[in-house]
């Protein structure tokens, strides 16, 4: 997608021996590429999170397997290597299967052509999950344009939670790709970009991705999404997801049920975008089964803005000595959803 | 309440000539009391919001009135200071209820007794209200009871939202006077504090109180407690109101209406505490006929907190160019709620 003009992906390769990424911890104060050259740089990267989003953590894994082939002289090694990487975030599925899909390849191949074989298996895993992101884009397209038909000549209002944007993938994102077809279709679109506390990700990541790309946009405090319903300022809501269970309960970001209990309350479409790889059927009861990640207390306590003199500052923004906890998602039950959007196509249900 | 273990009210006179006010501007960084000894003074402390909060509002110009009556040499000088109290937020009722009351009190008492009939008028209208509230208090205290009741032993846990403490009142607060009872009368309270994005009084105002009088509390994001809720981590809501409809529906901060949707979504009761004065009779459908106030966005795009240095700081924590808005209030309808709490006893209707 556009950074200043120029289409961009969230990670590529400009050489043999360099893997380029934006550094999203810098996002939207500055936008900064960051070459890592090693396995450690990599993992670093990961661990730190430079990059963040499922699909990007498996490119950036499968890009990180490119880098270790170079590194590893023995298949010990190379094991040693892939281990590193996926103990950077051990519970981003698509981490470990990146790193498993080039061990596979690499096995499959020969040690001896492991740098041409993860080097092509890298970018083929970026591709797909590229073309995954792009298929959404088109299934959730349709939707939008049934809505549009509804409503001539005026524009359609989308509710988004969170990041699930080009930045959280290799390109187009999920919850995003179908707004982009549709403002690259000349559809008037315009996006409720809820904030999303405690870590902001819609107020940094996706109104950020959107300005960019030009798509007119509002941010909202996490509160607002119910009233803007209650008044029929909102045509559909679209959000990503960390987790779906084999009942359709969905795990995403904090809050993202609250929104989905409002739009059931106000007859609000209420749509999920995500690749079919976040499908859990090992789950059925989402609110029971999924467990919840707690994260520290200093994400409430503490923001990172830019202050008066353009330096970026952290704040404090509760009193001395109170406390807050952090839970990093809540699962909204599948009675709340209208449908999932996958690159397969639109479902009621899971299975498509 | 206490403060650093002294009782205070939010407003009081020390001398005849002096208002002395809490300079809400600056909490929770630091408790700085404010002398005001002019209507002047007094008006800039209400359109400035150094005081805010309906019941506080209305003491301030009580007492603004009291000064007011030392300054007017004239009748005609007196009704123009009063119009300069009433004209500082047009939309506070209490503000030219308690303006008007002075006026009539000081006109059947004739002009010339004006300073004393308004002293002792000022002192009667801050009585009520901190009386209110703690009728409010032991009303909402019976709740609390039986919670406790319920599950001996362990902790009654109380979300609430926005901060109708007793910053906003002149003692006690509406939500939290059932919350103090409680903590008073030995009952283990716990309260999560919905940090209430974008001006935060959540995280700033109503922490800050229960950590100095004590009672166990912890901050979250406005996103988490459905997340709760859906896990039986809140025991009751109670919030406090801006506005009720003889229909019973209630204007509160923003993001009211999507924690009463959660709470009756997991069969948790969800009380509305407000002194009766806040009824307005002349409307039913409070999501129609309620206007909502629209402030500026850059309270969503900038915050302010304590840097490393220990300043002061507001950060900008969005991206340049993306604009915010910023509605103040939402409506949660009657059917969401269990019971209103006034001064008067429980209803689930609000005539009681």
């Amino acid at each position: 997608m556009l950074v200043s003009g120029q289409p961009y992906r969230t990670i590529w390769m400009p050489d043999d021996a360099t893997v380029r990424i934006i550094d999203q911890r810098r996002l939207p104060w500055s936008f900064t590429l960051l070459d890592l050259r090693s396995v450690a740089e990599v993992a670093h990267a990961i661990r730190d999170m430079a990059v963040r989003g499922a699909g990007l953590i498996g490119a950036t894994a499968g890009y990180g397997m490119a880098l270790a082939a170079r590194e590893a002289q023995t298949p010990e090694a190379l094991e040693k290597l892939a281990r590193e990487l996926i103990e950077t975030r051990p519970t981003a599925v698509n981490l470990s299967w990146a790193v498993n899909r080039q061990l596979a390849a690499i096995q499959a191949a020969g040690f001896e052509n492991r740098v041409e074989v993860a080097l092509s298996e890298a970018g083929r895993i970026a591709d797909e999950d590229a073309a995954m992101c792009a298929a959404i884009g088109q299934h959730g397209l349709g939707i939008i344009r049934e809505i549009a038909a509804r409503k001539p000549g005026q524009v359609v209002n989308i509710l988004t939670h969170c990041n699930a944007g080009w930045l959280a993938f290799v390109d187009h994102g999920s919850a995003t790709a179908p707004i982009y077809a549709a403002h690259s279709a000349g559809i008037p679109v315009h996006v409720w970009v809820d904030e999303t506390r405690p870590r902001n990700q819609g107020a940094r990541l996706t109104a950020w991705e959107l300005g960019q790309q030009g798509v007119p946009h509002t941010i909202i405090a996490d509160n607002t999404g119910g009233h803007l319903m209650q008044h029929g300022l909102v045509d559909m809501v679209i959000t990503g997801a960390d987790r779906v269970t084999r009942s359709g309960d969905v795990a995403n970001k904090i809050g993202t049920y609250l929104k989905a209990l409002a739009a059931k309350d106000n007859d609000v479409p209420f749509y999920v975008a995500l690749p079919s790889s976040t499908f859990d059927d090992t789950l059925s009861d989402g609110v029971k089964e999924i467990p919840i990640e707690q994260r520290g207390g200093d994400e409430v306590t503490h923001l990172e803005g830019v202050a008066a003199d353009g330096s970026v500052q952290s704040v404090r923004i509760v009193p001395e000595g109170s406390r807050a906890v952090n839970y990093g998602f809540d699962v909204t039950p599948a009675r709340l959803i209208t449908g999932l959007i996958t690159e397969a196509g639109i479902s009621s249900e899971h299975r498509l």
